[in-house]
Formats: C-alpha cells, sequence, structure tokens
C-alpha cells in the first residue's frame, strides 16, 4: 500500500465541504424553528415570510462576515506568533532550546536522542520556529486566501438552507399548511444531510441522521412553544 | 524566567470563555439584525418580541444542541482514530515506522537522527499510537465532559446576548423606538464586546471594536432593507 493512498483514509473532508456543512447545519435548523415559531403565534404567511428571510440575511451576513473575520484574525495571530518566535529564538534561546528538548522527551526520545535532535533541530532558525509553530503551538499556516472563500461558501450555503424550509410558506395559503410542509420538507432535507455529513466525518450514518433531524425538530417546538406563549400573554 | 510562565504568553483564553465568546458573537447580532429587520415591515413591537423569543430559543438549540452532538462526535472520532492506529501498527507496522520516519525528516532531523528516533518512538506500541495521533493526525485526547459544558455554555452566552437588542422593544412603545435603541444598546455592547473579545486573543482591541460592530450594523441593515422590500411586496 503506498503511503499517500494511506493517508487519505484519514482525510475526512475539503474545507469547502466543511465550509457548506457549518452553513447547512444552521441554515436549515434556525429559519425553520423560527418559521415554526411564528407558525403558532400569527395568522399572516406573508409575516412568516418576512421574518423568516430577515433572519436569513442576518444569519448569512453574521456566519459568513463573522467567519471571514476570524479567518482574518487567523492569519495575523500566526504572523505574530511567527514573529514571536523568530524573537524569542534570538533573545532566550537557551529557553527555546530547552523547551524544543521537552518536546521531544514527551515524545518519547531517550535523552542522547534528544540531545542529538535538539542540535539538528536549532541548527537553523527558520526550520527551528517552523518547529516551534507546529509542534509547540499546534499552529499550521493558514492560507490567506481560504478566509473569503470560506465566508461565501458558509453565508451561500446558510441562505440555501434557511430558504428550503422557509419555501413552503411560499407555497402554502395559511401558516398551518405551512408549518405542516415546511416540517416535513425540512425533516426529510436534516435526515438527509445528517446521512451524508455523518459518512463524510466517518460517523454512524443513520444514527447522525436521526440526531440531525432531532436537534432541528427540538429547536422547533422549543420555538413553537415559546412563540405561542409570548403571543398568548402578549398582543 | 521558567517554562511555565513562558508557555502562558501563548495562551489565548480557556475553553469557556471561547465558548462565551461564540455564543455571545451570534446572539448580538442575529437577533438584534432580524429585531431591526422587523422593525422596518410591522407595525407591532410585540410581533417583533415573539418573532425574537422564538428567534433566541431556536438559535440557542441549535448551537447549544449542535456543539453538543459536534463534542460526542470528536470524542466518537478520537476513539475510531486510536483504534485503527492500533489496528495498523499491529498489521502493517512496516508502514507505519516508514510514516514516523517521514514526520521525523520533515522536521528537520538528519537521516541517523531518524532512524533512532524511530527505533526509540516505536518501542512501545502506546508511545508509538500517541506519537502517530498527535503528530501525523494532529488530534489532541478530546474531554468528553467538554460537549455538556460547552453546549450550556454557547447557549446561555447566545440567549444572554439575543436578550440585550431585544430588550429595547421591551421597553419602548413603538418599533421605531425600539429599533433606535436597540441599536445604540447593541452597537455599545458589540463594541466593547470586541474590544475584550480582540484583547484576549492578542488582537488590536479598537480595530476588533470597530468590525465587531461594522458585522452586526450590516448584518441590521441588510435585514432592515430585506424586510421592507418584502412585507412592501408581500402584503
Amino acid at each position: 500500500m503506498p503511503p499517500v493512498m494511506h493517508a487519505e483514509h484519514h482525510l475526512t473532508s475539503s474545507a469547502m465541504l466543511q465550509d457548506i456543512v457549518i452553513g447547512l447545519s444552521d441554515g436549515l435548523t434556525v429559519p425553520f424553528a423560527l418559521a415554526a415559531g411564528l407558525s403558532g403565534a400569527v395568522q399572516s404567511s406573508g409575516l412568516i415570510i418576512t421574518a423568516g428571510l430577515a433572519e436569513i440575511v442576518a444569519g448569512s451576513i453574521a456566519m459568513g462576515l463573522g467567519g471571514y473575520l476570524a479567518g482574518r484574525t487567523e492569519v495575523d495571530h500566526y504572523s505574530a506568533e511567527v514573529a514571536r518566535e523568530h524573537e524569542e529564538v534570538r533573545t532566550v534561546p537557551d529557553v527555546e532550546r530547552r523547551e524544543v528538548q521537552e518536546l521531544l522527551a514527551e515524545m518519547g526520545l531517550s535523552p542522547a536522542t534528544q540531545a542529538l535532535a535538539v542540535k539538528e533541530l536549532t541548527a537553523d532558525s527558520q526550520q527551528w520556529v517552523r518547529f516551534m509553530m507546529k509542534y509547540e503551538l499546534g499552529l499550521e499556516e493558514p492560507d490567506p486566501k481560504q478566509a473569503p472563500k470560506s465566508a461565501v461558501t458558509i453565508a451561500g450555503a446558510y441562505a440555501v438552507g434557511g430558504l428550503i424550509p422557509l419555501s413552503a410558506y411560499f407555497l402554502t395559503a395559511t401558516p398551518q399548511a405551512g408549518l405542516l410542509w415546511s416540517g416535513v420538507i425540512t425533516l426529510v432535507c436534516l435526515l438527509v444531510f445528517g446521512y451524508f455529513k455523518s459518512r463524510l466525518t466517518g460517523q454512524a450514518p443513520v444514527l447522525g441522521a436521526l440526531k440531525m433531524a432531532a436537534t432541528g425538530a427540538a429547536a422547533a417546538a422549543a420555538a413553537f412553544f415559546v412563540a405561542r406563549l409570548v403571543s398568548g400573554g402578549g398582543h
């Protein structure tokens, strides 16, 4: 078995697939639950559509822009830590050398091999800093192009996910009929999505499908009862 | 400088603080933007409160339960990978030994030291698997107690964050007055939250505060215009 093939066993999914999963998970759940909640409290499908679309826009921007800024922060954070490690390697090399040695001891190397390895790893300061970043801090160099891509993918997936439950209210006459069809369509989508998401991450797919659907159903049921309670007392 | 003190320089924040940040980021933004959106489309503060509370409940459950299930999946995934590595160390030790050697070569060790280190690291199968988990797969053993704690913290932070913008609609007579006060209160909270969040993660705090407030404002403005557009045409 060639090593490349072997390594692929552990790969779970690409960055884009992960972003789609993040966006769809919340997009299918929250707008669905909000619309379900309002179905128990208001008489107009138009109002539910207005609130649902406002939520989809708000959620897409919050998730997309939030994800973009988090990605930019990660890039800045990595650069700052690289600069700090370079500084430390220059100013307190003995402390940094001891840290390399402690890491190697923790891996399970003998003192003699630790001494050899410390000498080789700290011979070149670029390599030394790369070693500290990856193995002391556990940081991989982030791709600066990833943040805008992730933002668009997450926001798009959230919007697509949210429009699925909301579409039922466009196509039915009353909030009650909308809720019924929205529930049916969304639970089917959550089951299918949970099934494939679990397969991607190597989990039991049927159990994953049921968990995903149960999360959506729990959020929708809770929103329904809270909205009914509030609207019953409030207006 | 003792090594423990030194290591703390890189620590950004505890798991609980991170969960609070996750919950507050979305909690302050999405319910605020939804309420702002509806303020441009409906005449009743009661409706905005109903929709806002339904959204807060839906979002808290989706984020909390979603986070809980993701945490459980991570624990299961780790166990499955440990079992797989043990199996591979038993059945294809030469492949696994070559992987250890490739990792050591990538760190920058000489072939002679690689050979020594491979021998020592693969002498004990427990240690060998621990090495593969941490340095080949980059996986740390997750704490099984973390998932329920994170779920409660994230859901609670989302609910607290969401009630801040919504509180303005309880205390004012019209959606327009609610929107004004909600905007003022929420932007102040986003600035303060962005400031402290940035300090926690070692970023420029004033810039971080402005970015956080801009995200909330962008989401609210977009939701406002979409809701007004839809309700103007719809009912």
